[in-house]
């Protein structure tokens, strides 16, 4: 089952900037071989359902084993058995209705 | 890895109502054995990480499986390593608060 | 317009604890006279959508007047036009599924 | 007070597709004159909180006057006082520290 999520992870007890573990996130997701768009407030993610949420899995457990004593995470995530679709075809269908 | 969810499963292109899936939903959380409590705008579910996320799983597969072509869920979940908390514990420690 | 709405506020920046400043939006939903229901990740809020959002912008700003120097909301909301519906009506639409 | 927000309207009770409805939201977004990127799960959204607000009410009403009998709207919001920051800001903070 493919899924097309996106994925707000929010480290709390490290301070005000989270930059430094939205990017180490960022480097699990790659590594996972996802395809992935980071955007000012998530990250889009597409792919197989277990390999997408073992990466997500693992940016808890890596962020935890770097010292975040805390994380709410935020994540969306669609499936669809109608036809195939992905991210830049999401995309595309809205700014083709834009131009309409 | 124990975590706190909450879940809100959204079924698409199957008219108005959705009632009937989340039902669908609550069930399948249930026969998991997952502590949950359902509310207006979701449910919280409690347990460990392995089995939440896979009966999140079965969820999409079962509304699919039922027909329903579609669906966008957003889901919340968080973990810490600081110290255990419950469902409860959440909720009694903001109205803890609340009367002092 | 009313609106059934479902709000999940995270102070960042002020220590791993957080249930003291959700306390405060707690009580400055109820001095606005809303319908909630506090769970254990999020509140419930129901009432006019003007209110409603008026209430969630005074959240922000007395946890930022009270020294909390970020804060990522996360928030669902659902209107609907087909008939009404409140909080209620939501849950025992689900569990009245759940029985049959 | 500045906001930097992710939008995900989630029209209900009008088939599988959902892009005309998405454009329409940005129109409306864009006609306020706020800052916007799309992508492929919602729309992130830069400006001031009031502005924000009422242009994500105007996508409610403006979708419900198009005949959409239901919406379940998923939004992040983030503020800080610490200091200024925009979306692009974001982005590149992440960025930097993944070339570190």
């Amino acid at each position: 089952m493919n899924v097309i999520a996106d994925l707000c992870v929010v480290p709390i007890g490290i301070g005000i900037s989270v930059s430094k573990e939205v990017a180490m996130c960022e480097r699990i997701l790659a590594a996972a071989g996802l395809k992935t768009h980071l955007h000012a407030y998530g990250t889009n993610i597409e792919g197989d359902w277990d390999q997408v949420f073992a990466a997500v899995k693992r940016c808890h457990e890596a962020l935890h084993a770097a010292g975040v004593p805390r994380i709410s995470t935020n994540m969306r995530f669609g499936t669809r058995t109608d036809r195939e679709q992905n991210m830049d075809d999401k995309i595309r269908s809205v700014e083709k209705k834009m131009a309409d």
